[in-house]
């Protein structure tokens, strides 16, 4: 008895997103707040051609802003993002950290202004330097492990 | 320019549990323990041939135990799960309720001995009606919302 459970169809309308990090799928998830009631296949761990181990996110119906697709570099700076309409690629882009990060991400001072219950919206801005560091507009500290402060 | 990112191979070995519940898939790894460090597909909300949709997993390189794959009855219970060897399904059965939960499941009492910082170990028991109900050994309190009430 043959299978033929995991035969994945090509996708024919949505976005690919390739090369993420290996097991950083879940996180590009949350950072993009998609949650389990969407189409979408995730191959966790793949084996990829050049040796090595990568994710896979294909989201069905799903077309990605580059603002978007931005955020997705918070969790996998080297991701890319396929486009697909009519079953072929029509854009692709890179992820770009981006330079601000309004919401998604939580500071990790409770004292910080962000986290009194206030009508402010958290906001972070990219360090100068190349360590591709988050620093909290209101109280200036870093963010150490992104995927930990990513809003429920 | 066409692409090929989502032809997933045929799983070599491994198991792939079909026929999840729509948007459970998520709960069926949390159930099962299993986090991203494995080599796995995951299908959300895919097409069912069947008309409705439904979510796949495919683990490579893990073949449940009768006992595993009735845990995800927990969570989904008309999964049916198929364990792959040398590209062939060498065993399929339906995951069916357990009687007995221990560990996984945590009590919504707080009062509960087993909240109680004690090394005691969380135990449920399937009850007696149709209504895949499952009961706190040590307080008698029912779970009501059993995907809320998996360990972390």
């Amino acid at each position: 008895m043959s299978h033929k459970y995991m035969k994945v169809e090509r996708i024919d309308h949505g976005t690919v997103i390739d090369h993420i990090l290996p097991s950083k799928a879940f996180d590009v998830l949350r950072v993009l707040g998609l949650s389990g009631d969407r189409t979408m296949s995730i191959l966790v761990n793949s084996h990829s051609k050049k040796g090595g181990k990568k994710d896979i996110l294909k989201l069905e119906d799903v077309e990605l802003t580059a603002e978007e697709a931005n955020l997705v570099a918070l969790v996998s700076p080297q991701a890319t993002i396929n486009i697909i309409v009519g079953g072929k690629v029509v854009r692709k882009f890179n992820a770009e950290a981006p330079r601000v990060v309004r919401g998604i991400l939580t500071c990790s001072n409770p004292n910080c202004i962000s986290n009194q219950n206030e009508p402010i919206t958290s906001e972070f801005k990219l360090g100068p330097d190349e360590g591709h560091r988050y620093v909290c507009t209101y109280c200036e500290r870093d963010i150490i492990d992104l995927a930990k402060r990513i809003s429920p």
